[in-house]
């Protein structure tokens, strides 16, 4: 074991588990980032515990996903770690990564830049895929080979193609409103004309249709929910998921609610299944 | 009944329910301001159900105990609407009223300004005791007379001191890490200098100790949660609500709970028990 590379910002009672706001110095984005942790009870009274990844959306930070989705209750009473880490590099002082909501600062998109001057610090891929949860499961009480990703939106995108990209790594997938097919819609074209340098074909390791469509398949089921009222569901298209699932054989269970938007009150009302699906997956 | 005086800004489905963010012009404040409904399911299918008033802490919003509490799945799985006011009048233009986190702007304490120039905005007193559950009681579908009230900090000394002002309005009452007796510490005395212009008496109405030594008792249990590492122990004093709750006879549980602090985290721990405490005394 290397020596922990993680600094204890703030600790919180919760649920009966902990809540660790922890900052390090990742080698992949070559930067000081932020990432919080749930630990529930079964690992404070010494248990290691199984992890689920929790990814949030555009706009959003470490603490979103935490604070807002209501997950820690049922990540408590399941006995799950949550990892929540940042949605992009901060302070990459890149020119114009402040100026939009879906590009640079807080719009990693879960991806590796290609192109500079993105290249050097955008890199949330090989962050939340490799470096982040190994450097979790080192330094806490995670149970390796235990490991699930769920998200929202951008995070939702991101939990999916880290799933299908790599289904020994990550034994159970759910997302809430996820982006399915990026590179058919508006927000994932400007990522591959900055990130990619223009390079569509990039996003054949992160768009969750193409990734099905190259017979990338989940052993286990995707369990989805949308909204039916969300108000980007043109940029989110759940119909090319279901219709990239299908084709390709892999089990994913799509559930549209009437009513809901795109919004945390949408994430937290279906939450405790989420948990569940990962806690049967995992346990 | 009269004409509606709420504008509804935002509504989010959310756990079978409805959040209605809202704004209205209050006569009480002489300002425009913002307050949160949580509408549950048993309500959308045209019943009449119980209200519980949730009172947030110093530096909160309208928004902060619906988004961070963990409450509305509770209120929803039990039948009772929520109500979210604001923490203070916003845009009152007293001098200084930016400046500090404890006075002023975020800073209401529940109370009504005596003195100049607070005196003509800040009356959250009289708004949240009366002028905005009379006008929820009448344009929404609430049972009238199952009336309850909840709070943290700042908002439990809030929920405390009306419950306790008049029991027969207020039929349930609950607090975490209420500020128990404000006259006797540094935020209170804050309060006595500016809103009170030094009129140390004023306290008689709203802090829940005093009204207790009065004789003024709840005939339902007042159900407090403590974190026992909370920052702010010395200016809370749940010690002193201990010892006025049994001097008066006063039904108190008072629950210490070991390693949790003054933050949401903890609400969020303990909110489930509280909305059943409500649901027990209202429904």
């Amino acid at each position: 074991m290397t020596d922990n590379p993680f600094t204890l910002i703030e600790r919180h009672a919760c649920c009966g588990g902990e809540i660790h706001f922890l900052s390090h110095q990742s080698q992949e984005l070559g930067l000081p980032t932020r990432v919080n942790l749930f630990l529930p009870p079964q690992a404070l009274a010494g248990a290691r515990v199984p992890v689920v990844h929790v990814l949030a959306g555009l706009t959003c930070t470490q603490d979103t996903f935490l604070i807002k989705s209501n997950a820690v209750r049922y990540a408590a009473e399941y006995g799950l770690a949550l990892v929540a880490p940042d949605t992009s590099p901060r302070g990459a002082d890149v020119a114009g990564e402040d100026e939009a909501y879906d590009l640079g600062t807080g719009a990693g998109y879960y991806v590796d830049a290609t192109s500079d001057p993105w290249a050097a610090h955008y890199r949330m891929g090989s962050y939340v895929r490799n470096e982040l949860p190994t450097l979790i499961e080192e330094h806490f009480p995670i149970q390796v080979g235990h490991r699930g990703v769920m998200g929202h939106s951008m995070g939702g995108m991101g939990a999916l193609s880290i799933a299908l990209g790599d289904a020994e790594a990550w034994r159970t997938v759910s997302a809430f409103a996820p982006i399915s097919s990026p590179s058919q819609v508006d927000w994932g074209r400007k990522v591959t004309a900055s990130y990619f340098g223009g390079y569509e074909a990039e996003w054949t390791q992160y768009d969750p249709c193409l990734l099905l469509d190259s017979g990338r398949i989940h052993p286990g089921t995707l369990l989805v929910d949308q909204g039916s009222d969300d108000e980007f569901l043109d940029r989110l298209r759940p119909d090319l998921l279901e219709q990239a699932a299908k084709a390709a054989g892999q089990s994913l269970k799509l559930r549209r609610h009437e009513g809901y938007d795109h919004s945390y009150w949408f994430v937290q009302s279906f939450i405790q299944d989420h948990l569940k699906h990962h806690a049967e997956g995992l346990l």
